[in-house]
């Protein structure tokens, strides 16, 4: 209703200029001339030592329907004006090429390929967008609860996101992310529902105020629900929720499993701790604390260290939101291109800004493990027919301070991507949740503690093989030169 | 494919917590009884003076289709483990009450009535979280738009941030959010097939790196489209980017409408100046000049007062994010309930943060507008049954410091609310898109600007009748007399 046309696809769900640059290529007939992009991003969000991947699941599904859909075309005649041959070329278009790329819960750092695309130029240029925007905010949200996580430890960890996430499907996508990143479980049903990650939740204040009375509100919540966990914060969480909580849970005695109570707002440290001890000398020492109200890493890490006696953690708006910092600045540039004369050939975007400068050509990363420590050494990236595995002792440098170097002896090298398509057909079979919340628990063993910690992690060493550095270096120097001749 | 269920239905994006509730009413017998909820936000987002609301659109989308599906029924029964008599009756579940909302494009402060809910109890529980989750989104990112637009001033200023939007629907949502409030244009082009708005963009460097030559680039552009802007910052903004958009133009002439030129990195203050005097020198005066790079409205206030030559205004996504506060906290709280005898009783949330402490019964929100100077005096909540239009003199005080009053006379009060749905039934009619814009600005000539600054702003009045202040004293008084007795 709130649309002249049809939702029907999501071709559109693209920058116009994408469109646009297709139709020059298309004119100038070199749309189906082979391109390699590759999507990255330069910094790890958050002050993070690791980030961890999600978004594949969504993209592969984006890739196999990308298609224009009729009202797609209706629209770019009749409203944008773009003309009948070139429509002709896009409602024919079909992703058939190339794309690796890293799995769900790989953890992964600044300047190091995520996802590489090769295929005809109008198609890899048009996805640019979509890919960009799930990655962007799926990774986004699985480190932020990866780094949320860390900091809680052993206890549970509650999504509770869904009302302050940015629109309905940041809350489904980004309650999947932070299961995959760890989280117990989420909230919001359909996000349950579709992807079969577990829910939790009891029940809120409106409850309480329904019944005009916390006492009779809790036992009929008891007598609809064999598991209770009473929010106590209604009215006065010691004076009146707790006492009326261990009321209840007395008088009904095996009838129910009194879970838990939790605290959503107040003194959280201080009320915990008193709840606590009032639970026990009711007797109820098994039932667990939950809290709530703009918790993150920091509150939590305080809360922590004030002793107070929290069992679960509820984490809604600082984690749905990624809240101190809201957007990943994931990129997608062009490496390669292919030449007139059906040679691939590389491609460099130059910035005045030393770390915004392309790294040029196909390549591919490695993450180098030491086979005595079981801990990875760092990512190493090459070019595509490189393989660390063939070397005895592998120099590893920075790739920009390139004095700081160590040799590698006795490891092994694990090629971060999967080939997911191939000439537009799904190679991949994807693991359920459970098998990507796993993986990304054995990833993290692999990082030493130092690149893990919330505050001041080390930085991970990402560098790049001789043959690459030596290939950038001569692809600067190229566009300097053609820089200066223009000068003349 | 990523899901076993179908995504057939938004009636389970909702929170556990309130199916658990409903499941409590509905065997309690009293899902049927008479509830009214309000959504509100406490605080103005970004220290702003006004905020600009949307999102009603969607929810009449969300409203009218609100069912639950053959397979939400399935997953609650199968995954969860709810029963078929409790199920039974959310299969029949359609909303049947009323609704009375703002229109999109309103203004909006703090602690006033955006939404009001008059519903059976467990239908209007159940809605609470999708509402929630559109109103909080879509009336951020207005607010963060329109707040951009007043440092733009009249300058055009065009939404860019589809990819780093958090996920594909805050993209399209925050594209039209955008347009309401002031932008010109979204760079989406399905937020364009959605709702009828401008698209606009031109090329990216991958287009330059496609060609290998910028010149060569440039110019087959400018061979495929009319209207031109040339992204000139891929290798050299000034010694490449600049002469050669102008070479092209001259040489092309009168065959392309060169339109501008796009900066997107460097120092935008000093290229644009340098890029204007070498435009001015070839003859292309006419020529634009657009900007874009992480920009919000403290870095174009900053740009602005150094002279910068910046004629359109690209923003993504500090806009798209509403990066420095990436969640509005609206709320949705009970204000009244239906007793055992068929009585409307007022309901209170407590909180030991007065701000918190809601304010209970059926309500208005008018705006009080001076017929003299066509200003506005502020808002004013009243019970539903007064009318402050049958007042001579008002009496407004602020509702926490309550010795801060005034008189009004010669007013007129505006209600602000629209009846929405009816019984179930849909009595509005929404405006197209450009009515909605219109509206915005219009509500904005009744703001003094001492309210619409970007930097410390008044505080614009919002404040309770008499009656309506009486009646949340009584409520708390009577909350604590209970707890009280409790302790005994």
């Amino acid at each position: 209703m709130y649309s002249q046309y049809v939702d029907d696809s999501y071709a559109l769900h693209t920058d116009l200029y994408q469109v646009n640059m297709a139709q020059t290529y298309w004119q100038d007939e070199i749309h189906t001339r082979n391109a390699v992009f590759e999507l990255f991003f330069r910094k790890l969000p958050f002050k993070n030592g690791y980030g961890v991947f999600a978004g594949l699941e969504k993209i592969i599904h984006y890739i196999q329907n990308f298609r224009f859909s009729d009202t797609d075309l209706q629209y770019l005649r009749d409203d944008l004006g773009f003309e009948n041959d070139f429509l002709q070329y896009l409602s024919e278009l079909r992703f058939t090429g190339n794309i690796r790329c890293m799995k769900e819960g790989e953890l992964v750092f600044g300047n190091e390929p995520i996802l590489r695309v090769e295929a005809p130029l109008g198609e890899a240029q048009i996805i640019e967008t979509a890919l960009l925007n799930i990655v962007n905010y799926q990774t986004l949200v699985a480190t932020k609860a990866s780094r949320i996580k860390q900091v809680i430890g052993n206890e549970a960890a509650l999504e509770f996101g869904t009302r302050r996430a940015q629109e309905m499907e940041a809350a489904v996508w980004g309650a999947r992310a932070a299961y995959i990143a760890g989280f117990d479980s989420t909230s919001n049903v359909r996000a349950g529902k579709l992807f079969g990650i577990p829910v939790s939740g009891t029940h809120a204040h409106s409850m309480i105020q329904a019944y005009k009375d916390e006492y009779k509100a809790f036992h009929e919540y008891a007598s609809s629900h064999d598991d209770c966990v009473f929010l106590v914060d209604t009215y006065d969480t010691l004076r009146s929720g707790v006492p009326n909580a261990i009321r209840v849970a007395k008088e009904l005695g095996d009838k129910i499993n009194f879970k838990g109570i939790r605290l959503d707002s107040g003194d959280l440290a201080y009320l915990s701790k008193e709840s606590r001890r009032m639970l026990d000398e009711a007797g109820f020492t098994e039932t667990k604390i939950v809290a709530s109200n703009d918790l993150d890493e920091y509150t939590i890490i305080n809360l922590k260290s004030q002793g107070a006696e929290i069992d679960i953690w509820g984490i809604g708006t600082k984690l749905i939101t990624a809240y101190d910092q809201p957007a990943l600045g994931a990129v997608y540039k062009m490496v390669s291109i292919e030449d007139e004369q059906g040679n691939m050939v590389d491609t460099i975007k130059i910035s005045s800004n030393p770390e915004k400068v392309t790294t040029p050509g196909l390549k591919r990363v490695y993450r180098i493990i030491n086979r005595t420590n079981k801990h990875s050494e760092g990512d190493y990236i090459t070019m595509d027919d490189e393989n660390p595995e063939n070397e005895e002792r592998l120099k590893m440098f920075h790739p920009v301070h390139t004095f700081m170097s160590k040799f590698v002896t006795d490891f092994y090298a694990v090629d971060l991507h999967e080939d997911i398509f191939h000439e537009g057909k799904l190679l991949y079979n994807p693991p359920n949740m459970d098998e990507i919340r796993q993986f990304t628990q054995e990833n993290l063993r692999l990082l030493w503690p130092e690149y893990k910690r919330a505050l001041n992690p080390e930085e991970y060493p990402v560098d790049l093989s001789e043959k690459c550095w030596e290939n950038k270096m001569k692809n600067i120097e190229e566009v300097k030169q053609k820089v200066d001749a223009m000068k003349k």
